[in-house]
């Protein structure tokens, strides 16, 4: 007669990846937040207003994936924040496994959050677990207030939203992207979820994101 | 002894439809573009403006491909084009198999130009042919010029790069976003891309386009 183990789920090997990574994440105490949006939402310009301006506070790590150049682990250099570049060489999202092999190459145990930069894609990326303690989506202005409802599940998955570039806002009119519309809908989507209006280019809201990462950063030392 | 025919290549699934797609569009004698681009370029707008002002000249219907919602649909409704929605409930690109019962359900003769707007994602729909007679990459300014060096492969495999938005080139700003940077690229990639600078919010560079595709119909037919 065969032993069937019902106890033990059956991971993929992506998810054996994405346990392995929040296992020595949880055991290192770090933070890890997986940022993903639509291609130039401005994910890189976030990370690198955030990095400069908490750098005397947090000390930030990233991890970079592109599926060419590397492009933006140089910006991100250029601040002096450590950064591993992933090329990913056609695939749409980062695996587990490449991040597996990141974490090895970061300086974990010097930094206090590591933020993985996904490949621009509001889609794919959502359904790679990569063992990350929160993902982030990215919303621009210029993209239209019509994503929460047209791209539900990374909105429904993320710890938080950044709807960025609001200093277009003026331009673009609220005929065109209604702000309170994506709130809503974002929160029907999933009722707590953060959301922070904000300009990385002129650097306005980003306090209140600040204080959030400062908050998430000292409840996983606790 | 087994005969191995060396002479016919083994199609994918998704080949055999886009295959029986571009006969069928071949027989009828009919343009299909295949428009491709991130979630937010402007694709709707593009053809909801593109429809009503060559309303008099070339007949249009749409596919729509969208993960969730059929908001984009009845958007191209409203100019009294027909349409046909596709959810991919979460599949991040358009099949041929979806693509040809579309076509079964649009009135393929009364049409002269039949677009395709793919799923909003840079990446994914790129690799999946649909039996169209030409892809068109839409870059919003919004979305910044390194875009086609970060994502490659649709630009190098586009008839058309259509760089939407240029109204608000003058908010960016020209260390934001070069377009002579995006041409050069873009170039690099693919020498025999069109490049049509446009906003189809003001309707600036449209009549270029607009020449372009009635050129395009014109070859089809003949």
């Amino acid at each position: 007669m065969y032993k069937v183990n019902v106890g033990k789920k059956i991971l993929s090997a992506n998810e054996e990846y994405a346990l392995k990574n929040s296992q020595l994440l949880a055991e290192q105490k770090k933070l890890c937040l997986n940022m993903i949006s639509s291609p130039g939402s401005g994910k890189t310009t976030i990370l690198t207003r955030t990095i400069s301006e908490l750098k005397d506070e947090i000390t930030i790590g990233v991890i970079e994936g592109d599926i060419q150049t590397d492009l933006d682990a140089a910006r991100i250099r250029a601040t002096k924040a450590p950064a591993i570049q992933i090329n990913t060489d056609g695939a749409c999202h980062l695996s587990a496994a490449q991040i597996s092999g990141a974490l090895e190459n970061l300086p974990v145990s010097d930094l206090d959050l590591i933020f993985i930069e996904n490949v621009g894609n509001l889609v794919c990326p959502s359904a790679f677990e990569l063992g990350e303690n929160g993902k982030i989506v990215v919303l621009s202005v210029a993209e239209g207030d019509d994503k929460p409802a047209k791209y539900p599940v990374i909105f429904a998955k993320s710890k938080a939203l950044l709807i960025n570039k609001i200093d277009l806002l003026e331009v673009i009119g609220q005929v065109d992207f209604d702000i309170e519309r994506v709130k809503a809908d974002a929160r029907k989507l999933n009722k707590n979820i953060e959301i922070f209006p904000i300009s990385a280019k002129t650097g306005e809201g980003m306090t209140d994101w600040y204080d959030w990462l400062k908050k998430e950063v000292k409840k996983i030392r606790m």
